[in-house]
């Protein structure tokens, strides 16, 4: 029997990660009952266990819509179906501090798969977002504009996390879910039109592939992986030069630095200072610069909570106002 | 008499470039006939003659459609009735060599810009190049997927050029040439859905700004802007890099980069070597990468331009095969 090629997909971006854990390794493995995270579950247990490692899979129940509970039981049931080595259902309160609610979904659900990837001694949590989430995400940073951070959509890994499947379409995860006779769940966020994430899905990728040719969502992705490795880089670059700075910071040493790092340094100086990361833009940072490339005697630049930036003699000075 | 605050957004986009110029200073104007560059045009002679400079009106004429020797002579007319203390008609042979029709197009219009202006003594030659196109341009980028490189746009100056509309909309420009009185020429090419960039422009944009919100094409302005600072430092980093090293290149050098330098530094190392730019992709780039950071025992890499990359000892060797 040949091995479908979706299903030969999903395996090699899962093998590739489980290859870097040893036997015995205990894996984590996030599922919504989707087609993603479904297949990647089925595919963890073939790899894994072919290495000798202990698959676990955890669905979060958010409580977000009536009767999750229920859709939590059927995806336990499915997850031992596949064969799971152990089964975790975490329930989780989303309190949304200063964060929108996808985000704040987000964030709990990373938190409670940390900490059940703590208590049994885990080394990866594996995540299934596609190569289709990938696209999404750096179209959603292009409306952002701001720059190589917004556009670098989602790390392979990082901290425990892993995401193997985002080399992946999502057509392969459905195919090799229906390949596998493996029932999956539906999100209804995911039709939702109210989240701009399912108009990028169900709209504007569309109209991509149709006006720009198919291949889109791949260039999307490759994209976001060079602009990760810049911005990973400019970001190190930036943080180094800040911390070997004086302070309060010298306007000859920031002048020195090319346009790209001092903007950057510009950036965590204001951070340091305490401006609220979600509300610090690219227009505060140029403004910031032109004390220091385009000084003429300004008053000051007020930045978001309540700091300001202003030049003292040969220094800049970020202080509250 | 107020001013309309579309002619003041594109006088305001001209004077911050023309202030940068003496008097005396002689100006030259790509003008086509379209709105922006019109626009461009009745900007660049009103700021222009206030600061004592000479405007000089150049169309360029492709001989690519029949009767494009009237419409020149018909901008030429329209140039004199805005002021311009002089006009040209310079009439360029498109030679595609290894270029699509559009950049062949571009490539011949630049260069009889140029020697037009080194004739006149000219310090600067202002395209009309708009916000839009700008955002255009970084949407074309996109379906590349090359990165950085191709999502950074058009410079806002270049040799001897300059594009002062850059953070103008082209709804401005039409809407200040009606203000104006100014008639335009609308050139047929600009809505053929053949050329990818009229897809663009008139599909893609419309149902960006629809699902994502308007302020899309100013945020991916903004997102050029700053990809243009990261890839020149990069660039000139990289390049840096280069030349301070040995030949043939020692795999520990490069081996010691980080990933983003250490990918362009190869990327620029096989430019040297001879291969085609624009045959020259990022799997080229990460397969050779492979022999300084996966060394296991492979034979060779080819590459375009019949090259190959392979280790010899310790150092990796770019030869023709």
């Amino acid at each position: 029997m040949t091995l479908h090629p979706s299903v030969a997909a999903v395996r090699l971006g899962v093998r590739r990660v489980l290859a870097t854990h040893g036997p015995g390794a205990v894996v984590v493995v996030a599922c919504s009952g989707g087609a993603d995270s479904t297949a990647l579950l089925s595919a963890a247990v073939f790899e894994g266990h072919k290495l000798g490692q202990r698959i676990v899979g955890v669905t979060v129940d958010h409580g977000l819509q009536p009767g999750s509970a229920d859709t939590a039981r059927l995806v336990v049931e499915r997850m031992v179906a596949i064969g799971a080595d152990e089964t975790v259902t975490a329930a989780v309160q989303v309190q949304a501090v200063g964060l929108g609610p996808e985000a704040a979904a987000r964030q709990a659900r990373h938190a409670v798969l940390e900490e059940v990837a703590e208590r049994l001694g885990a080394t990866v949590v594996l995540l299934g977002h596609t190569l289709d989430d990938q696209a999404e995400t750096v179209l959603l940073g292009l409306t952002r504009g701001s720059g190589g951070r917004s556009l670098a959509g989602m790390r392979a890994s990082y901290d425990v996390f892993a995401r193997p499947l985002l080399g992946v379409r999502r057509d392969d995860t459905v195919t090799a879910c229906q390949v596998e006779g493996l029932d999956v769940w539906q999100d209804p966020h995911n039709d939702d039109p109210g989240y701009t994430r399912v108009r990028v899905r169900h709209r504007v990728l569309p109209v991509l592939e149709e006006e720009l040719g198919p291949g889109i969502a791949e260039a999307l992705a490759r994209t976001a992986e060079q602009l990760r490795e810049d911005t990973e880089l400019l970001d190190a670059t930036a943080a180094d030069a800040l911390e070997r700075m004086a302070r309060p910071l010298p306007v000859a040493d920031l002048a020195a630095l090319p346009d790209a790092l001092r903007r950057r340094v510009l950036h965590r100086a204001a951070l340091e200072a305490g401006a609220p990361p979600g509300e610090l833009f690219r227009e505060h940072v140029v403004a910031v610069d032109s004390l220091v490339t385009d000084w003429r005697g300004q008053k000051w630049v007020d930045l978001p909570g309540h700091l300001r930036a202003l030049r003292r003699g040969d220094a800049l000075v970020l202080e509250r106002a």
